[in-house]
């Protein structure tokens, strides 16, 4: 699916409304992404870009229940797109590598750092160029601007493509991040400087304790916290989170939550 | 005010109503406190009970705002009581004596610890008990009732006397603790399993990171949560960190919140 157009042009391809949502697919050169906004439309409102988990895809259920706190609950815009070689973009040898290598460490209870930090930290090379292709474009849209404000929110593989996004990109003034190894991250982090919450879990058996808190304390934000949940890596309270991110957008985005549901 | 009752029996001795609380002072034998209720009236409705901060008392600013979350917010009630030496009960000699080697140890510049870890650990002998007659009397009111949800909030002091309060009275089902050394407090901690929340200022010039950390660590709790925020001891987000208290209490105590400012 290749665009006939300029790599930096949007382009809508499907849309349509439920629970207070306007969805709206999009391209943006190659890069598929998807559009949410509030069903009552709006004038001139934030946009959260958010960033879906490993071997998921832009419009998984975890997407979709971060953006209806956001859209309906904030009044905001989201957007999301699938990662290089998730949802429906093409995977590449390497990709499929990858893929193979961690499932047979999986299965064997071996540990996935040694894979997940190198390919992760390939895929936010590859991501942070077009994630910043898409805010170009979605700045052009009225109901976004040029000059409103931006935030992120990502997780695991979210904030392995987020923090070098955030480190890189201005025009983003707030992040949510967390359940990521400091490996690849460290020296990205120490350039962020924007207000960061940051999940992880106390028992991981993944991501060890010092790990974790190794990369919040990276962060050079004057302004961010960490929230440290009891449990496995699996354990994350995502429903609890999700609402504190929302509350966390809100606050530095600059609109009221109108809903604490 | 020496009571000519029961220590057990509670006495109403002034009300008043504003903001939408019905604020009722009471004592339970020596001990005076107060009551904050929803104005509107009530069933009957879980019960929070609240510890100040070192030199504070009952209804300090910060006691009155986190009540109005709770109580217009939650439709909970809200108690408080002065602790030993603090608001309207008599100093001791060792009460001042231990106030005025904090002042002298602030004015040089010397730690706390030392003075506030065995200062807050006798008050806390004192308080436990205290804390128990006024929840056995509070719990003869038909509003509250004797097996209805009853939580705990208090950071600094509020946690030195909270946290034996809660390892000793099974009624108290959720507890929100925070910005208090371990020293004291690791053996009670160990013994508390109902779900916790705690707050700890990543940058604390007074409690050292570590320890902050090995506090959090020792609570047996299967559900806790720890909210490290950046900055130093009195940088503490306080409007933020009770707005999160408030959630956690009434996501615990079984009642919806029905404001989320």
């Amino acid at each position: 699916m290749h665009s006939l157009h300029s790599p930096h042009s949007l382009q809508f391809t499907a849309e349509s409304s439920s629970n207070g949502m306007h969805e709206r697919d999009f391209t943006v050169g190659d890069v598929p992404g998807v559009l949410w906004s509030p069903a009552s439309g709006t004038d001139r409102a934030p946009l959260v870009l958010m960033g879906h988990g490993g071997g998921a895809h832009k419009k998984h259920p975890s997407m979709l229940g971060r953006a209806q706190r956001l859209v309906t609950g904030c009044g905001f815009h989201v957007a999301v797109i699938d990662a290089p070689g998730h949802g429906d973009r093409p995977r590449s040898a390497q990709d499929e590598q990858a893929v193979a290598e961690l499932r047979t460490a999986q299965a064997a209870g071996e540990p996935e750092r040694p894979i997940v930090v190198p390919y992760n930290a390939r895929l936010a090379e590859i991501a942070v160029p077009e994630w910043q292709a898409t805010l170009d474009a979605l700045q052009e849209l009225p109901e976004i601007g040029a000059d409103g404000p931006v935030g992120y929110a990502g997780i695991a593989m979210g904030t392995a493509i987020g923090v070098p996004l955030v480190a890189a990109e201005p025009r983003i003034t707030a992040a949510v991040f967390g359940l990521m190894w400091p490996d690849a991250l460290v020296e990205a982090a120490k350039r962020i400087t924007v207000p960061v919450e940051f999940a992880m879990q106390w028992d991981d058996e993944r991501i060890p304790r010092d790990a974790c808190l190794a990369l919040f304390d990276a962060f050079a934000s004057k302004e961010k916290t960490l929230h440290a949940n009891a449990g496995k890596h699996f354990d994350y309270p995502r429903f609890v989170e999700a609402d504190s991110a929302a509350r966390f957008l809100a606050r530095h985005l600059g609109e009221a939550v109108t809903s604490a549901a």
